[in-house]
């Protein structure tokens, strides 16, 4: 592979020290602090608290974290490190109960001790790690695909537009939604990104912009609102967002905005892409309405980050975290194998039938 | 007039005092505050610092003020008396140099001067008095038939979506894009109201919920990207937006965002209105694209409001204070003389030539 773009990781392992190492994402824009945990209380504080987020890097960690806990059972009796094992599993699965990757990642892990049984617990540790490497190692190769698929269908120097954050930050390396913005730095390309602040979190004025700056790409923060505008200003020439899941029929659901941004490219006939590794496609949900919205706190709008509320007390709030958009203002879907265009429900079986996968 | 729906003066006069009073608007929504002013520099202050604002509410403040300027004269001599009210003339047309209302108001207390060299200055302060509460009056007048034109397309329990703060406190009393809520409390209507939070400056938080909670409405703050999702929920029956200026093919300069929410509401189908006092529609601009649109501080989206900057310092800001929404996307215009439909360029014409202006 050529020399990677990624100047930072955000999930690691430091195996001489054993411990987690993750970049503390509460602290950014302002500071930049690699934490380094070890104690398993440590790492379950670090996820609940958002301080390592994104379904990616939430996964890697929890899997670098129960290799962390496995490794400091002290026995040699199978049974007895299974039942350790599987009480540090339900704690740290407990830190963000809604995460999928955080479970399925750690099954992965409990699956390697249950699969050896008639090994050693010295050699089930072992095999911990290198389980725990190879999730890691997964989630560079898958973001680093779409990113490369993604690239193909950009060109040096254009304008993009993206938001939230579906970025280095959100995985280990390259992101899914920033990574066709990665692979063309590895390759020479220049690309202008204006990032949505996207409200009322502001992962793409604090994270976003934060990450691509750091890695030398120029990034216009823009409000919301502001979507609009650069589009007709013609500086856009494609939008890339990011998914948290996908239905059978290519609806896809993501950070609060994306349908609204979706339907603003349309009007301006600027492609719309998704970027999405398979696991997020669920082929068991027909149609995006069947995906639950999750609402937050009202507080989020009127009073985070503000030295004062900014809201009449007696005013309601309605704060979904996310929304659907409609496949068809969606004009690709980029996976780790491929471009994936409508229909998306033909498409979506060719794809598993492809690789494998029901 | 059947009782007024409006609780509060957003601009008034003291007669006793001699002063203006106007909220202040800087405070809100914490704190409530009716500021009694009277020296020529605090209403400049007052002015400048946005204490009052609002293109209406800035015109009938500088009427105001200017009148209070002028009582204060010391002569009998007309041409000391001009003299004197053209320098505080000068001095209150400097506190917002590009506020068109406030050029017009202060012209209009200008050719009362002018027009009655032939009378006491005694008499002309009785005049000027007289015309101030004209500008303030008509100004109620014109933003009441806007309501009352606007509340004939919609329906008692409307789900109503507006934009930044086009109500009471940006006028005497009603509002624009909030008149028809307003004129619909006075017949007993109640109706649903969502408020796009309005990034950066957050008029829609602040204010347009202040407003409409003090009123009793039922009033939703939404952060801006969440307008895409509320339309998708079915929640809103008609959009109601302020405007700055008006061309000639009905393209509407509003505050940033408007386009985009007038953009979602064309693909949810929801009609999308601009309510424009006449005097905001020019005819001498032929298309939007004539209009200029203000860039403002950076500052503004980074670290405005907050405990602390949100965005990397490296990251380039774009903070356009207003957009143009196409005349296509609009579903009609409402003047305080009749609702206009497309075309806009002969309905304008019709409608000028009805109420003898060119």
């Amino acid at each position: 592979m050529k020399q990677e773009a990624i100047q930072f990781d955000t999930v690691n392992i430091n195996e001489q020290n054993d411990a987690l190492l993750i970049i503390d994402q509460t602290q950014l824009p302002g500071k930049k602090e690699i934490l380094s945990l070890n104690k398993l209380e440590d790492i379950w504080d670090a996820i609940y608290l958002l301080k390592v987020r994104g379904a990616p890097a939430i996964g890697v960690a929890a899997a670098i974290g129960i290799y962390l806990a496995a490794k400091k059972i002290e026995t040699d009796n199978y049974s007895k490190f299974l039942s350790e094992f599987q009480e540090a599993k339900e704690y740290l699965a407990s830190s963000r109960p809604t995460a999928v990757n955080l479970f399925w990642a750690l099954d992965r892990m409990e699956n390697v001790v249950l699969e050896n049984e008639d090994t050693t617990v010295e050699a089930i540790k072992q095999k911990l790690l290198a389980e725990a490497i190879k999730i890691r190692e997964e989630d560079i190769q898958v973001c680093r695909s779409i990113g490369e698929y993604g690239l193909s269908l950009i060109k040096d120097g254009d304008g993009i537009l993206t938001h939230c954050n579906a970025g280095s930050l959100a995985t280990v390396k390259y992101g899914t939604a920033l990574a066709p913005i990665y692979v063309g730095l590895e390759q020479g390309m220049k690309f202008k990104v204006f990032a949505d602040e996207t409200r009322p979190l502001l992962q793409g004025a604090r994270l976003t912009a934060y990450e691509l700056v750091e890695h030398g790409v120029e990034t216009t923060v823009i409000c919301d609102n502001m979507a609009a505008q650069v589009m007709k200003n013609g500086w856009i020439d494609a939008i890339f967002v990011g998914c948290d899941r996908v239905a059978a029929n290519g609806d896809a659901a993501n950070k609060i905005g994306t349908s609204g941004v979706a339907i603003m490219a349309k009007h301006y006939n600027i492609p719309f892409y998704v970027c999405a590794p398979t696991s997020t496609i669920d082929p068991k949900i027909k149609h995006g309405d069947d995906i639950p919205i999750e609402e937050r706190p009202g507080s989020e709008i009127t009073e985070m980050w503000y030295k004062e509320r900014m809201v009449h007390p007696d005013a309601k709030t309605y704060n979904p975290a996310f929304d659907v958009t409609d496949h068809e203002l969606i004009t690709a879907i980029i996976t780790e194998f491929g471009v994936i265009k409508k229909p998306y429900v033909e498409n979506f079986v060719k794809l598993f039938k492809r690789v494998n996968r029901e």
